[in-house]
């Protein structure tokens, strides 16, 4: 049994979960909106833009993304149908794949990502001093490790 | 033209963004496999359960959830399926509507808490301190005001 939260625990908690659900559904509202791209796509086109030859192994994919297998495989696949992404034997290892970025993937995110800058500065980056900001980092830093 | 992003909140932009969406779908995930509810289905309840008699306005709920009329909408039908709500004409205004909790939904509700709560400590709460957890409380009021 878990102890219960104190009150300031709550009052946290519940500001943090319901406040950011809220930030992501309005971030992905209006990159739907204006892209047809969802948050997932639009994470996996800037992770695959960074990296050499715009390419990287699915379990890499994964871990940067801290997707499960089989989601960054649903991801991937979705994404395949609509030409943003191909999926590729790895040249090291036959056995593996690979997520390649396709032009049609990378002018996606080139036209995204001055309108998805937007809201983000709009919706949280703006709205913090550089030591909130510092915080934030600590914090999610701490809290993404498994 | 927004300006970009410094490499300071890039930084803290995408270690936030990532964690907190692995957050949210570690969450969910173990919820649903635990209780079958999903986090959306567990913050209806636990607004209801607070609220006196058990009972919300639509838009009330919407307010309290950040949620647009139509997201709530779709999701008190979900619930009323489930039989963990009900649908209620306003005493006061026949037009309106409310959501009113079910024995049902509070037996979920009660069963569903100190299993959630293992992971919100686990995940989050007991990984941050006192101060991290008051810039966190702020952070996220600053970002929820619309």
């Amino acid at each position: 049994m878990a102890d219960p939260l104190t009150d300031d625990e709550e009052r946290a908690w519940r500001t943090f979960i319901e406040s950011s659900w809220a930030l992501h559904t309005a971030l992905e509202d209006d990159l739907r909106a204006k892209t047809g791209l969802s948050m997932n796509d639009y994470h996996v086109l800037v992770h695959l833009s960074e990296a050499p030859g715009h390419r990287l192994r699915m379990g890499e994919l994964a871990a940067a993304l801290w997707f499960s297998p089989s989601r960054v495989t649903y991801q991937i696949n979705s994404m395949v149908k609509r030409g943003l992404v191909l999926k590729q034997p790895c040249p090291e290892d036959g056995r593996g794949q690979e997520a390649v970025l396709t032009d049609e993937g990378l002018a996606a995110l080139e036209t995204a990502a001055p309108l998805h800058l937007i809201t983000v500065r709009d919706r949280f980056i703006d709205r913090l001093d550089p030591d909130e900001l510092e915080v934030v980092h600590r914090v999610f830093e701490k809290v993404r490790k498994a």
